[in-house]
């Protein structure tokens, strides 16, 4: 699977039917409202109004990877009345400026629901932009804030080595570094690497001087208890679901060994690092946070079959076809309910990192 | 037929089969082709690059009523282009700034379709901002030219008293202004001033001082030789071939009644008086165009009923249903066959106008 089919077959399940993102991503939604404090601080705190040319200059805020809502506008709502109030409240005489949201992601993102879906009574101008977050997506310093939630950990490509047989990373018979030999994952955190790297590069040209980056993307703690054995079980047993049946012969085995998921899920301290690594950016905070609907929207094992497939389906179509995938999700369905992880949902060790950084001047 | 209804069915139709706008475009690419040359002399003579702020602001540009490519993509390659080579022979030392281009359409415009078409070599930066260009689309002062194609002779709504039983601009039996009373027209003409109205007002918002306005729309001559009952004739054949429907019982004739196409096709004169009404626009110029694909891109009856049905087919369906559409062009193509205007293309008097406006300081 090349960059460009993970740029074509990721983007999240359109329309809103039964296996759309839009009626599966309350997980997601827990995300965005678990950031919401920590994004109202940053804009009090760190978002220095006067530090922008006035009007008639409107303020430019981008959401990247926002999919095709309601999320995201749950998110641009709330930056958008952040820095209104700020400007009320700072701003002495200066007037509120016109603000314009620009929704970001993928060129095979479903932007049509998205548009129909835009708030009526918006207080924002709308544009949608098509295109990979790990590029420059915007002019240069035309953006004073940039959001992106439950997005940056999704990898631009698969790491070479996991998928070259004659390579000790070679990841035979899964389809994610969970349960790899240590070389699997470590091939997944270079990339991941890379990755964050290209992102900040493309946002340090995009925003302006004091402009802030809001990042919130899935991640494991800094010390796991019984090792990582558990952080991205999920994604390891439809890996396994596909090797039974590989077994069965309803799936080519050798499809399998050449499939992996472009995700990593990093610890507070490496992302730390990383981002600490770019001259452009001031590492201005960092923050776990607790996904309040985690549990709650994952009651049953048909609703975590839902929620893994509005965003995967996609790429397993592209691999295995879209014959396969109603048995998949079947087999996967069955094999949560009998699993330890459902049984007991404390084992998912799984969390969630705020990052903001502050472009130099 | 509310104005909702009208901004929800009126977008061309999308994705890429064999009856899509995408597929049934020449036309309009004629209309695209022939004002390449007038935009060109607008950017050369009219367009001041030194009378707008220098980097890093980007030169923002939109064309409006994009729909689903391609032609949209010629047109705004052209004008980046032009722009370019003006600050390349005239800027001197100045830098070449980045571009964005906004493709705006209705929120109903099939907006993946454009996406997934986006020359991958594109010079700008691209958004897609849904809405209806009779209202503001953008921020204030944040665009330096905007363009339109064949999209603003549509109307934003049907004249009221063309539906209105009691009016004697009633539109009984016909679903256009063609061969109806002089009420009837006057009723779509007053409507058009209206809208022309709104669409400068918001224009004049959204562009900077010295900004540029290029319309082209389609339209009639100032004098007639025989009338103007060949002015939107086939949109009138449409019409007939549905009062046929109704007399076999296939289509409520109430239906016809209350269902008019919401277009305009004004003269020279008409046009020019409305644009110089503007206070903020100072009028430039007007042209007159020759589509060179006007002829040979309707060569046959079934070519000129794709070439209707790709624009009209969202209203036809939400005033009569799906299953009317086939026998409706069906009947169409063979009315078309047979009449005098097929057979002697000269009987057609349309005719491409443009006009240019420049945002007042």
């Amino acid at each position: 699977m090349t960059s460009e089919d993970i740029k074509t077959h990721m983007a999240m399940k359109g329309g809103e039917g039964p296996d759309s993102y839009v009626q599966n991503s309350t997980y997601q939604r827990g995300i965005v409202e678990a950031a919401t404090e920590k994004i109202n601080e940053a804009i009090a705190n760190q978002f220095d109004i006067n530090a922008f040319p006035t009007s008639p200059n409107p303020i430019c805020i981008a959401d990247l990877g926002c999919s095709t809502g309601p999320n995201t506008f749950k998110a641009m709502q709330n930056i958008v009345e952040a820095i209104k109030l700020k400007y009320i409240s700072k701003g002495g005489n200066s007037k509120i400026p016109d603000f314009v949201v620009f929704f970001n992601d993928q060129v095979s993102n479903d932007f049509n629901t998205l548009f129909k879906s835009l708030p009526p009574n918006r207080q924002y101008f709308a544009a949608g932009v098509p295109g990979s977050f790990h590029g420059l997506l915007f002019p240069k310093a035309s953006l004073h804030f940039i959001h992106s939630s439950s997005a940056v950990h999704w990898l631009s490509n698969i790491p070479v080595d996991v998928m070259d047989e004659g390579s000790p990373a070679w990841n035979k018979g899964r389809i994610f570094y969970t349960n790899a030999p240590k070389e699997v994952k470590d091939a997944y955190a270079t990339q991941f690497a890379k990755d964050m790297e290209s992102i900040l590069f493309a946002r340090a040209q995009e925003l302006v001087s004091g402009g802030l980056l809001a990042l919130v993307l899935s991640g494991i703690p800094d010390v796991m208890s019984n090792s990582d054995s558990h952080t991205g079980i999920e994604i390891d047993m439809i890996g396994s679901c596909l090797m039974d049946m590989a077994k069965v012969g309803l799936v080519n085995e050798a499809k399998v060994d050449t499939f992996n998921f472009p995700l990593y899920y990093p610890t507070p301290k490496e992302l730390k690092a990383l981002v600490e690594r770019s001259e452009y950016f001031s590492f201005e905070r960092m923050a776990i946070l607790k996904n309040q609907k985690k549990h709650v929207t994952l009651q049953s094992p048909s609703m975590r079959a839902l929620f893994l497939r509005a965003p995967f389906e996609g790429l397993l179509v592209k691999q295995f076809g879209n014959e396969i995938i109603d048995e998949l999700f079947d087999r996967y369905t069955e094999k949560v309910a009998r699993s330890s992880f459902f049984l007991n949902p404390e084992i998912d060790k799984t969390i969630e990192l705020f990052v903001l950084l502050k472009r130099k001047i």
